[in-house]
């Protein structure tokens, strides 16, 4: 600690002092659009605390980052390295995080090259140059792989420290308060591989548990889930009519987003919809036993073809059914590593705890069907018939 | 509180109940674009954490007033309406909130006569009138006009009590974090007007020192104040070149703005800074002694005449200088009344730090010119020749 | 919510409001006891920041019965007893809390009778007449029968609701936060059963998570064990050697009981380590896998024995020699009820959780011998020989 | 930050990490002992909340100096001195804190000398000369003298910043909430002195307005100071009675006093009325201009010839009565140093704050006449008549 360092004050960590590689990467026009994605997107519909965006979001992992390199006493080229990665690790996000990414995926394809050609090709991997690092290292380290990149995207990343605190802050919902110091200072590298130090499954054990409460009372509210399908369809139909690329799409924030669907013809009811918080509703909310398998996880052709079914049945216009079938949860924090006995175990080894959080996730498992309050009794009909399942939501 | 009351989780306040007008009011589109406009508008350039709506504090300056009219114990009809106009007060704020209330005042007159207007025509209106509340007694109370206005604006309202804790929370500058319970439960009725009972003086000073502190480290910082000052230039040339009414500019959201100024040439430069945080710089920044009066708050036409002027001797583009000279500042707090031996007394004739505060706003207050990188030297100079000052800020 | 209610600042709930009965039992001197008896005794020795009390903790849990009694919208009879049973509820434990729980019972019999003698025969069971309570029923509701006596003792009350929340606060650990106002919205009453409506599954899970996450870092900290163990014996010992009558003894002080083992002779040792953190250490830290069936859970006398033969074994003074093999842990959140499409469950039916809880419970058991330093190896021997387990703890 | 460094978890600071000088430090029997010393001593009466300990700020202080070594890079022994000296500052804190102070020093003399004797000579000193500092000039700097001593004890000293926040963490009372990070980023040495960086005007007043404002509402509220009166008068006579040594009292803990005061017929009933919370009331509170300057800030004997006088005038017995009348607050933090222009300014001379702040502190000044409630008529008409004032309490 220097006394000319740039301090930043967050609401979350206090006070995150900034390395120049830092200082240099915020002033890209990159990081700077992260000021206007909001961490949570469409759950401030639920929770309306919750505006907080991926640019506070990304300080307060790049502060992490430096607490746990420091702890860990890396070399100072590698710590650059992490601490650069977990800077921009979010700078090739979509426009409402994660509800854009299937749409953009189905457009550009695989996200990991997006990162690499992201980080090579523009105005952060010439900074990233300038401070004397690599962009595609920096974009390997983003998605995990390389020395320590299990620090910024792996089973006990700083990413999701980041997150479960800050969101908990901002909704309000204390469950992902974690105790984000205990787990730094227990890190440690043995062989090259990070893990936490003997005497800490309870301390590994209570990120996850957090996570699942976050997700079952936050991350996976049916207002989130419904608004972000809508946004799905709508972000499909401006892609599929070329009405944006996809790379350029991927570059929007969210109210730039939102201003061409309105602008769109096909996409302007679902824009206001959304603007107004006039949503679809569930019209079917079924659990895992309330569907046979084939309807687990669909994939996104046979997930339309099942609306253009059920809109048919129903007599509807296709577009007033969206159908939302995730595929099953997964925990990779079950395989966080823990010294035992002076060997590494995986935490699901370990806790009696992670079968019970992994089928405690399996039932916040749901199948949605939603539409337009209208037709909302005769979509409910048609896709009960259609999906074979009577687990109808009563108006 | 009943078991079936609709509550939101907050932040700030924890749960916060929604009574019936309440719940309709939320529905309306007006409300619903309140989500999309920062409470803090520029402020998150310098605390990125500060993205908080006016949308949130809304539902915090009802929960407030709702508490209060209980401590009060007022009749059904006066609580609902001080209830409602608390959640509305904020309802007819532009884009950026202050920051675009000068560009609109000088397109459609006062703001005052607008909230009337708003209330009385609209869907806000309508249901207002759905649930027996008369629109325009609810537009004199968002006012502080009518039975205990001063409730929701007046020198002790729950809009500051609301306002400087979450933005406290926010932010993380602790100093906004009153004792907003304590000042709720000193609140007494006295002939009808609103007071806090005796032994409160340290109370309602808190209250002060608080926005004192809070205008010192965050309201009035200089970088907020630079792109609010981009953001007033900006937003006069649109109004100005009639891209858009200044009625429906008011409804604007700030993304709504910032697109609005992205697509119209003269001010796509300003858009552009204000997205990328590229801002103009301080060219000179004069305490109150360094500047002669005449140079103290000074009228929109004389500012622009002056910039005309410092442009000139500058030989630069005149939207390339921004003059910046803020009223004098005031403090409302400072006429809170409390009861004293039995009467009413002024917070500021009892208290011997109201004068002291005063002393300590002036002090922060500041004369500001600022200018693009590249002719910030030319400016400067020319800017302290015609101001008479040599108040320049070293590069 | 009268003007004219009587509060109190609490760090944890911010202002409590008394209602009359509650400010007359806060007047005797019972009640003004438990300001001097530490809520997590010994805990402080680990983490220094817990020294809330038993008088503040008192306090919160009536708070809370107050918010669950106005959202059951019960009578104002019950409402009164339980909220008056929600403030006594600790008025009969000892000094040391739980710590000398054990060597009080074996010296005065069962805690309940205790209670309700406590409430009849003493200044708090004038005061409640005074109130128009009944004492009997107050005790009986502290101990959780006849009606909603489960609000004050059960599986979903607000004892544990206001611990978890003030232990967190006050040693620093997150995971006790739980979300206790939606536990209260949640609560609803059933045919006179107090429960949860329906979709609060991870709600009461939340609860029963916190407990076990705080249990392993916090309650079963075996520092503070250690430190618990060694108080049940000179505890015992002052009470065998008569140096006070159990009753008396049950209405020290922690301090006052400190005083007493400091002067009689044969606990003055135990007294000076206690206090100057010269505690005893582990000689043996055994799982539930490393000691056979017959050493879980042992009767005192039974450990008195074994005690006694290890001691032999070393060839030590027996008072060197400390077993603590407690009985395994139970969960009475498990038996929460919630309504499920209609029907009363307990959560142990309807969660994935509770098993992995339980396990998870389990196999924090530890049995443990401790011993002075100087005698530390010669007793981890004989105690490895004596309990036939290799679970010794390295030096 | 090494990866063996042992931690202690607090509340207030989160993870506190401690040097070798600590470890060993922390050890001591005096140490230990500061774990039954409340910080606040009877202010847990008004707030019950308030039990935190000298132990748990004494960390708190350290961990403080700890990071301002470290911001202002001093050389490791200077460091070591600092950090220790800020560990053992109150070790030499009688029973009760300040509240006995003045009755240690009647009956030992200066309090300096003591922590020097009691650091040079006991359990402490030797650790100290262990880890190789000289106990003489850590007690200097626990008295503020010698290099960077005022960091200790001083205008800006860690003491300071610890307790505020401390206190506010657990009285619940938010006004001493100030941005402690931000002073100790703050900190400067100009030619070995401790001073402020330029701009910080606003956070040298944050600190003196917290105290100001927890001054009004915490350390000086009435029903803490007649507690403090009666453990003053109580102390004293156990001193004057010879019951114990004045050196063995100054190490008893706040409950060995009691316990002290109990067995000593004379304060018995002082210390069942401490314990039972029926302390004496208020007969006359009067304000500054309600006395004349003959009666502020009086001198012990000059204070009890006067009791004595209004017990006689009242009839009652002299132990009956209670006068407590304090020196005019100072605020040392207005002496705070500050860079301004290249120069080191005292806050005084800066800011317009300062002022009305002594002017605030000033008009909280109270003198207090004190008396059980039998005779608490009598004793008021005879004290008005006495100290010629009528600032009377109603009853």
């Amino acid at each position: 600690m220097t006394t000319t360092a740039t301090t930043i004050k967050d609401s979350v960590h206090d006070y995150i002092e900034l390395c120049p590689t830092a200082e240099a990467l915020l002033d890209t026009a990159p990081m700077q659009r992260l000021r206007y994605v909001r961490q949570l997107s469409t759950v401030q519909l639920v929770y309306p605390s919750a505006n907080h965006t991926r640019f506070e979001h990304s300080l307060g992992v790049y502060h992490l980052a430096s607490r746990a390199v420091d702890q860990l006493e890396l070399d100072d080229q590698l710590a650059d390295r992490l601490r650069a990665a977990a800077l921009v690790h979010d700078v090739g996000h979509g426009p409402f995080g994660h509800q854009t990414e299937a749409a953009i995926e189905r457009h550009v394809g695989r996200h990991h090259d997006e990162i690499e050609w992201l980080l090579t090709d523009s105005e952060v991997g010439d900074v990233l140059e300038e401070q004397g690092l690599d962009p595609e290292a920096v974009a390997a380290t983003v998605d995990g792989r390389g020395p320590l990149g299990e620090l910024v995207s792996g089973s006990l990343d700083v990413d999701r420290m980041d997150y479960l605190v800050r969101d908990a802050h901002h909704t309000g919902v204390p469950y992902g308060t974690i105790d984000h110091s205990r787990l730094l200072y227990a890190l440690r590298t043995v062989d090259g591989e990070l893990a936490l130090e003997a005497g800490n499954v309870a301390t590994a054990e209570s990120a996850l548990i957090a996570r699942t409460l976050m997700n079952a009372t936050v991350y996976g509210h049916h207002v989130s889930r419904i608004a972000g399908a809508m946004l799905d369809r709508a972000s499909e139909r401006v892609l599929r009519d070329e009405v944006i690329s996809p790379e350029r799409f991927a570059r929007l924030t969210d109210s730039e987003l939102l201003s061409l669907l309105a602008e769109h013809e096909p996409t302007a009811d679902l824009e206001r919809r959304l603007r107004e918080r006039t949503l679809y509703k569930r019209a079917i909310w079924a659990r895992r036993g309330d569907v046979t398998d084939e309807f687990v996880g669909l994939e996104y052709d046979h997930t339309r073809s099942l609306e253009r079914e059920i809109a048919e049945v129903a007599d509807v216009d296709p577009a007033a059914v969206i159908l939302d079938s995730p595929s099953e949860p997964s925990s990779p924090e079950s395989r966080a590593k823990i010294v035992v006995d002076g060997d590494l175990r995986r935490l699901e080894e370990r806790s009696s705890l992670v079968a019970g959080l992994d089928a405690c996730a399996r039932e916040t498992w749901r199948l949605g069907v939603y539409a337009p309050e209208p037709v909302l009794a005769d979509v409910q009909a048609a896709a009960a018939t259609v999906l074979e399942t009577d687990a109808i939501v009563a108006p």
